[in-house]
């Protein structure tokens, strides 16, 4: 399998003028290899050029993961001192006659600790942003990577429906928080989660992007909860509201307008839809509700080895879904030191529609 | 004590003739401002010039981090559309009055992603690396610096010797990773652990940075875990290598030497000393049991905020350790394909030596 991403991988830089392209460890890299390198103080770079071994550099403590490539690499290795290192990267470079080529590069991921070495290495190549060529690798999820995001689905709702008994009035975030990613382990979660949960109430809740906090959990406060687990590398990211016992009027308006946006969201996707139309459908339900301006960030984004990546759900996003693409649908209103609303599913795209991998329920539940 | 920093900053970027440093998220920027953001496709850069507020670019649905700033900031937020940023990072970098200046860069953290934002903004300026600047910042640590590395220590060693009862012939090295990751939990790690523990055992503990399979353990096997937990951001990072059942000789020989060797290395230490010997008192005592070149990374590493920072404890380092410097002591022998030992502690120099913040039994201890 990786052996064929990697045939795809040289025929696209074919097709897109590029001689070369460098990847540093990352979801890019695990996908291209079946393997795990540590992103650390150690550069680790292979250098993938059509036609030719691909080569590695690394760190001489790293070499029995050579053996474990699903296809031959040519491996470079260093030493422990970091004056040995700019040599291995220019041995790489001319292993496969780059300087002065086309190398491509990942800017969302690759370091200048990784790009100064490769430069030094190759000094008359030019470093063309390839992230297009890069995302669209891992754009189209197969049958196996959807299977194993449908499962990091299910630990993620088994993890968080076993919390949900713990949560008392009184509790606070961080506890909360604590307690979902003990049961996320339980439930089988990969040992790296995608990212730390958020738990977030009342006025932290109004905050897309808090961190949990010390503050209790108070009657009458919204509880967000975006969390996600990983199953062989592949995630989940969803979002569920709760009220902590009884909520005012208004905030179980807001809950039914996001859960009415998430429901038009979810339903607006589809082979041939532009990523647009799906930020529409969720933006036009809550701007018509009169919340518009409240709804602070884009509808969604791409999902799958990473929690943010290809296709953006953006209103300027004019690109099209394809089957196989997979994304998250996440409206929210956020009334500032007051209280926040998001609820979050992931779909993937299919031949006739979409697939929503997640059904935990959406409906406000009180807890506490 | 974040604005302290900040000064000391400004003071050393005059003394290094750079007028500006630019961090992205990661832990110098924690370090400098007790904020957490967000590593992700949204690039968020701090602009850092001495005499001058600091710049600060982020995405619009960040703005509520502002408010949390223990000094001012001057803030450039861009909106979900990817054009807008450009001009961000441009606004920033003139009211800093950055181009054609010398910005600092940290080339470990920063990605060509912020880079190539920046330089759109600034595209006359040089950009030296500013690694020493910034690791000096953070590389003696101040007393509730330690004190959050100690509480680290303390919840990572209750967390395995909570595990270790749970240890049974026949578990695979993911299960027994699974459930410690738990405890590590349990006992309140933070909820972004430092890493994922290695536990590898037999073959694969030859392997010093090995991930956990599916392999059970068996006896005869040597049992190496690396682990660590987090606390307010600060991390442990400790091994300890166990017997699963009754194994040879050899294995308990080569565990008594890496024992003597982890002793050496220890004692090594203290104000004063260059960092270059405390890696030869643990090699001294592997060369001279003969299995010098099993012995294949350097002694250790610093460690705070991250697991891998300086100073690095490496035959070549003089670099002399100075009191509040924090660093891991882990010699290890490798015997690859059949089983490897390591044992690894943290200390802090102080005024007259070092204290070493582990004290979980380091002997050969049966398990399973």
């Amino acid at each position: 399998m990786t052996l064929a991403r990697l045939k795809d991988l040289a025929a696209s830089l074919l097709t897109s003028k590029l001689d070369a392209v460098i990847l540093n460890p990352g979801p890019t890299l695990t996908h291209l290899t079946g393997l795990r390198f540590h992103l650390m103080e150690r550069p680790v770079v292979l250098f993938v050029a059509p036609g030719k071994d691909p080569a590695l550099v690394l760190p001489e403590l790293e070499l029995p993961k050579v053996d474990l490539f699903p296809y031959k690499v040519q491996a470079f290795a260093y030493g422990e001192n970091p004056s040995e290192w700019d040599n291995a990267f220019r041995n790489a470079a001319q292993a496969l006659g780059l300087d002065g080529k086309r190398i491509g590069v990942e800017p969302r991921q690759l370091r200048l600790l990784e790009f100064r070495y490769v430069k030094a290495g190759a000094p008359e190549a030019e470093y063309p942003d390839a992230s297009d060529v890069l995302s669209a690798l891992r754009l189209k999820k197969d049958k196996a990577e959807v299977d194993a995001m449908r499962r990091a689905v299910r630990i993620a709702q088994d993890s968080l429906e076993a919390t949900i008994p713990s949560i008392k009035i009184g509790m606070t975030e961080r506890e909360l928080s604590s307690e979902l990613v003990i049961q996320l382990f339980r439930h089988g979660s990969d040992s790296e989660l995608p990212f730390a949960p958020i738990v977030s109430a009342g006025p932290n809740s109004a905050n897309p992007h808090a961190s949990p906090t010390d503050r209790k959990l108070q009657t009458g406060d919204l509880l967000v909860v975006d969390w996600g687990a990983a199953h062989d590398g592949y995630i989940s990211d969803l979002t569920r509201t709760f009220a902590v016992g009884e909520v005012d009027d208004e905030c179980k308006k807001i809950h039914k307008i996001v859960q009415e946006a998430n429901a038009a969201g979810r339903a607006a996707g589809g082979p041939g839809v532009p990523c647009a139309n799906v930020d529409k459908a969720t933006r036009d339900v809550i701007e018509t509700s009169g919340y518009g301006k409240y709804f602070t960030h884009r509808t969604g984004h791409g999902i799958g080895m990473e929690g943010h990546e290809e296709p953006y759900m953006r209103g300027d996003n004019m690109q099209l879904l394809e089957p196989g693409m997979a994304y998250t649908v996440e409206p929210g209103i956020y009334l500032t030191n007051s209280n926040g609303v998001r609820i979050e599913d992931n779909v993937v795209v299919t031949e006739s529609g979409v697939d929503v991998l997640s059904d935990m329920p959406r409906e406000i539940r009180v807890v506490g």
